[in-house]
């Protein structure tokens, strides 16, 4: 049986069930608002979306696997480019491109030009120091560790503080490797 | 130059950008547990979640005002079925149905049978009196509420609890008139 081919991430996007996009980033806000007022401090609000971007990613990752037909990826730059592409599209329907790669092939930029999260935003002074996206790093952080990757993900440039895109560094800490139920020469 | 036709919920949510429905259902899902976590009275988060859901409601109703072409409703009954058939599939894609009319059109229920939110959900025991959905009585309360209509919504039915549907009552509290700048004798 011919494998079956991946799927862009188009085409995924035009077939999964979807909520309006509007919906979704008031939803976001209203989380973040949520978090400041519950926190008060701006480092803990950071950790807790990136925590909660870390259990939803830890789930989304069956989704992303079940409905994008990729099989495994042969290295890490695969990886990242199938995030960029596939994953991103696929969820939040924009895709994102894959920069700044390490002489070692372990670490990258994703850059966002386009981000729905934060569509009609704006942070007050009080809020700075705060990662309003750090769901999203979460995310990538949970989905790659239930395929056995370690990451770090962290900001290097945010829209909101004021850069000129968003920009977010992936380096893999650690590749665990899968363990098979027998030897390959048994 | 003739009215434009107010457009059916299905041809305004073929045409709004949309994100992917699992993701949206896994952060509001994310959203609950931080909730549970943080404030531990069962009852303080149905609060906050009616809240949250009434700052999304207050400023959703533009987008649905912008898009869905609907002009004004001639009365409480109209605006109930523009809520279910255009508001519901406009953002989360699926439709309600009205039915319990009290006898001076000012109250009834609206209906779902499918709600994108609960997708994956189980309630543990401990969770007993909570509103999963409650996040959609406060949207509907703050969107009409721009709209100077004060009202009442209540969870009725929930099928997290056992119950065979979805049922949120709306009950109209107040109509305020809407104040023109100039009267019409003038």
């Amino acid at each position: 049986m011919a494998p079956i081919a991946p799927r862009s991430g188009d085409a995924v996007f035009a077939n999964v069930e979807r909520v309006n996009a509007e919906l979704f980033t008031l939803t976001y806000g209203a989380v973040v608002r949520q978090l400041l007022t519950d926190l008060e401090e701006v480092e803990e609000v950071n950790k807790q979306l990136d925590q909660m971007g870390y259990n939803i990613g830890i789930r989304l990752i069956d989704e992303f696997l079940a409905k994008s037909n990729v099989s495994r990826c042969v290295d890490f730059k695969e990886t990242a480019e199938v995030i960029a592409k596939v994953g991103f599209k696929m969820f939040l329907g924009v895709s994102a491109s894959v920069t700044n790669w390490d002489a070692d092939g372990t670490c990258c930029s994703l850059i966002l030009e386009d981000n729905p999260l934060v569509d009609f935003v704006e942070l007050p002074d009080t809020c700075q120091g705060l990662y309003y996206c750090n769901v999203l790093s979460g995310v990538i952080r949970g989905a790659l560790e239930m395929v056995s990757m370690k990451t770090e993900v962290t900001w290097v440039r945010d829209m909101l503080r004021g850069d000129d895109a968003y920009e977010l560094k992936v380096k893999l800490l650690k590749q665990v490797p899968e363990e098979y139920p027998y030897k390959d020469d048994e």
